[in-house]
């Protein structure tokens, strides 16, 4: 059965009184305008994309969620993308051709660009090996908003880890593409910010982060918290 | 030129003591499990998908945006997904053919999914005329995650606004496959929730979706607020 609403005519005063803009004039709540400034002066501070990138096994998704865990702490909005939460999910339809990797960090890009959006500071922790995939990603916000760290671990180190066994499959030549194997990692030229990962504590390579963040208004300093 | 780390050799004490699962076992910050549950219990409210569906004009991006807007004075996370942040942004790539529109739906489920683990009430505000489309979306998260609002305003209604003049264009042949026109409005036959955006004003219709989220739990009842 079709409801009331169906068959109300125009003179039935449908839903408020509405402007010329489509906008109902009558709203009690649009009195707050919420936006990314009006959320961050409620949460205490803005939103920003990290964008760890690194070799496989370079420390990205650990330092990622431990920095996660620091900033939930202090009770900020904040979550993580990772290969858990957007590869089974956002792009299960996408597999590991150059097209379908360039469409994969477009997807991140764009989601991150949303949680940027509903003022969460958005952790992502993917490979992302080319610099013109993040690029992109950086173009899509501001100047500032784009934050990207480089979990600088070496080869050397990652292999030797090889923490999923993907380093000793790649070189047996069972996975292709294997960025740092047969395909390439391309570092970047000018990070945000070069975390060590292959030979710092993580306990230092978090407060590394917090304290860059720190230093450019992204989250109170921790004197203030 | 690259970081010391390049060279770093497995004796330097790399990045922390890994356990078998190739998680750091000396981090301080993780006694801290992030999960829904954490993030639900340190902000004092649920996160949960309000999925708007309704025919063009119905009013769901202005009871979505309102609501979202109650719910933000009241100082929970919270976001809404409409057409201006996801056609231009995340789904950019995609058109209006059958497929794309699958698709479409689909992404914009996952997306939803992504604010839900993140603990944010997230409110979707999309025509989704099928059935089918709004079930997969439903089927993504646990019973009592996915909250489907039927903005029931009729065909007549919406019409006679006509907010953006699409309805004069669809009836002139200019756009083909609009929904109430040229393509089908599949009802929900059992929505959670049914909201009278033909006949019954806007700040009434919010008070009926705050209303089922304090039922349900989703959010502390106005009195404790």
């Amino acid at each position: 059965m079709r409801p009331a609403a169906m068959t109300a005519g125009p003179s039935s005063s449908p839903y408020g009184v509405m402007n010329d803009r489509g906008a109902a004039t009558n709203i009690v709540w649009h009195h707050s305008t919420v936006n990314r400034a009006a959320r961050a002066h409620q949460r205490g501070h803005r939103s920003a994309i990290l964008w760890f990138t690194g070799l496989s096994g370079s420390g990205k998704s650990t330092l990622a969620n431990a920095v996660n865990s620091a900033l939930f702490e202090q009770g900020m909005a904040c979550y993580v993308l990772d290969g858990d939460n957007i590869r089974h999910g956002l792009c299960s339809d996408l597999g590991f051709s150059d097209a379908d990797r360039v469409e994969n960090i477009r997807r991140i890009g764009e989601v991150s660009k949303l949680f940027l959006d509903a003022g969460v500071v958005v952790l992502t922790a993917f490979v992302s090996p080319f610099r013109a995939d993040r690029e992109r990603a950086r173009a899509l916000v501001d100047a500032g908003d784009f934050i990207e760290i480089h979990c600088a671990a070496g080869l050397e180190v990652c292999e030797q880890r090889d923490t999923k066994g993907l380093y000793a499959r790649a070189r047996a030549g069972e996975i292709k593409d294997f960025t740092g194997i047969s395909s390439p990692y391309e570092e970047p030229e000018a990070p945000e910010l070069r975390v060590d990962t292959g030979a710092t504590d993580l306990e230092a390579c978090v407060a590394q982060v917090l304290s860059y963040l720190e230093r450019q208004g992204v989250i109170p300093a921790a004197a203030d918290a």
